[in-house]
């Protein structure tokens, strides 16, 4: 049988005429029902658990603890907190005749959000659509069912006791409810996929819904001619150790040929982390018998998102051959460039195109809490609609209220 | 041999290091070499011309007079007089640890249109992409290809005189261009259909490149039980009549059961334009004898875009039942209200999920000019990126730079 979206839809607007105030208590009432239901969420992600290989890197992204179900009734109450990003005036005039317009932001209606094995998403996903006046289809990874199963169970729970229909948040758990999904023209409004490229590259390929791309992060930084050695080893040991497993994460440095000197001072600060660094030949050559976690580079390291403790290593002769490099392997996440020189860190910034550029800062950075903007759902790699980290602001639309008195176009 | 789109996204990369004097500088001079070259773009027009049916629609759209030739060269000098959409300042943070934040406007980069018969368009969209600092891939209909091509020549003259590649503006001229246009992933960052809903699914359905879609506008008016009879009759009939091919032309009456003895003043004003009406029972039944172009509506003249001085009619006991009408066969355009009733209009304003949406007033208004945008490249129907009339800001994309001094991140 197919899916039916009709009811999520409806609800959608349910929840359109939902005040602020209605939103937060649902978040908050989901906050504490939540940590309420710690031991039942926990059970539901043990038998999830048994199914997967403990060795597996998926094992901890899968994984709820009470001290993750008490930090995500946290986030729950934070979201609730945050102004609601509803009902803005983005422009307003009056027209000479008379004719009032006032663009005005609105919710989108139904967000689809398909995800991989981490279960916490639900809640996240949930909350921030709700908070953005939309309805949620969610499709998670088959390793995190129960799971999710359990947690969306608790939101409807809450969602009928504030007399808010289910449909309000579905959960999709079949492949052929996902293909129902991106080809949902006017029922959802938009997808977002959030995790591998492997699966953003699927759901570009088979949308016919629009879709906003997100995470895929090849990350570049490039140690300038004239880059402060000190900045440039706290930045690049930041951009690569701080989580390696998050999207903002280095994963090539290139070196000014002119800096080779300056090299094994630059990196010296991941030796503790046991960085392995893929240096190309005269990387290699500078760093040999000075750092311990050497290997040759293959191409194939050049535009690779590691997700992990290791680093490609490129050496360049100027700023126009760093900029070709970043155009070519580059995903246009986050790019920094580490100079004194205001010239080449102006021409830089210009000519990067990324969702966010750096001068002297690591791209540890981008994070839509971190940008000041709460919460965010996602990092948006695309042009369309929203680049760089998706907030509250960026998971809503607008429409144009048009108040007249009777006047024509003449 | 697949196309090769290398070229202009290079010299996307050109364009995006040009000031907006230097960008003017090539509308002005585009629009001179325009009324210099009109012969030679009127013998290329009369060849295409030749090839179709005098009486077809598309012949007047196809067509380019001297009149039309000048009226285009004006259109260019007053976009060259508009403000730049690029470098907006969109945002500025300072964060407490001295990050300074700036969210800024910048071109997409490389915009693909996809349009019909009107050659035109080439003009239009070339000179609005220029102006956002964006490369443009067209592909106009196989009967304007002469008309195009000629047109396509006199932009390539100017853009080497101002030392700019030719690839700056591509024109495509097979299906399998077209092909390899809806799946330059990478290369093309959006793509516009321009046209009718027929080419607007065929993109949709294809494109592996974000698409924003335009156009396609099924538009309702309702006169409510208070709607002012004075007001109704001059908003219909230039809602209708203004200009019946154009996507924000009323294509559906409809009038609260309250108000039928008052329908035949309502129309009166379009029995001049010979407009047709077709009319449901009860709205059959109070126009019959009182308005001369009148017949039964059959099921498909709702939700049907007539593009002609033909309007269907449809009878409705509340409120609640011209919102649901509308969300069953509005295609998201422009909806409107007639009424004194300051609840009523609040609801509709708030309910009604389209992009423009009107009280007291014509949905002939729907236009980027209008607006007070400037000149507009499509009206978009989509809740991505932009909606409703799509002018120079919303052509344009935006980065996130970021300037430090070494911070890092805890």
């Amino acid at each position: 049988m197919p899916t039916n979206f009709t009811p999520t839809r409806d609800a959608s607007r349910t929840l359109a005429a939902m005040t602020p105030e209605d939103i937060n208590a649902v978040l908050l009432d989901l906050a504490d029902a939540t940590e309420v239901a710690i031991a039942a969420l926990l059970a539901a992600n043990s038998r999830d658990l048994g199914r997967m290989d403990t060795a597996s890197p998926m094992y901890d992204r899968l994984m709820l603890t009470e001290a993750r179900l008490r930090a995500i009734a946290a986030d729950l109450r934070h979201v609730a907190a945050l102004p609601s990003p509803l009902g803005r005036e983005l422009k307003h005039t009056i027209l000479p005749n008379g004719l009032e317009l006032t663009r005005v932001s609105v919710p989108f209606g139904v967000i689809g959000i398909i995800f991989e094995a981490r279960p916490n998403v639900c809640f996240d996903c949930f909350a921030l659509c709700l908070k953005a006046g939309s309805a949620c289809v969610l499709k998670g990874g088959s390793d995190a069912r129960e799971s999710c199963e359990a947690i969306m169970d608790l939101i409807h729970d809450v969602l009928r006791r504030h007399g808010l229909p289910e449909a309000t948040a579905m959960l999709l758990t079949s492949h052929e409810a996902t293909a129902e999904l991106l080809n949902a023209h006017g029922d959802i409004d938009v997808i977002i996929p959030r995790g591998s490229s492997r699966l953003i590259n699927f759901v570009r390929e088979n949308a016919r819904v629009p879709v906003i791309e997100t995470g895929a992060g090849v990350v570049n930084t490039y140690f300038d001619a004239e880059g402060d050695l000190d900045k440039g080893r706290a930045i690049v040991c930041n951009a690569k150790t701080r989580r390696v497993s998050v999207c903002n994460a280095l994963d090539c440095l290139i070196v000014n040929r002119s800096r080779l000197g300056d090299l094994a001072a630059l990196v010296s600060p991941m030796e503790a982390h046991h960085v392995i660094i893929f240096a190309d030949d005269e990387a290699y050559d500078a760093l040999d018998g000075r750092y311990p976690y050497l290997q040759h580079a293959a191409p194939e390291h050049f535009g690779t998102e590691f997700m992990d403790y290791k680093l490609a290593l490129r050496t360049v002769g100027d700023l126009d051959e760093a900029l070709a490099h970043i155009r070519r392997y580059g995903s246009g996440h986050s790019e920094a460039i580490i100079t004194e020189n205001a010239g080449a860190a102006r021409r830089f910034l210009a000519e990067t195109d990324a969702a966010c550029v750096y001068h002297n800062a690591p791209t540890s950075f981008t994070d839509g809490a971190q940008f000041g903007l709460g919460a965010e759902i996602g990092i948006s790699t695309q042009k369309l609609h929203a680049r760089g980290p998706m907030a509250l602001e960026e998971i809503t639309t607008y429409k144009w209220l048009i108040r007249g008195n009777g006047q024509t176009r003449p």
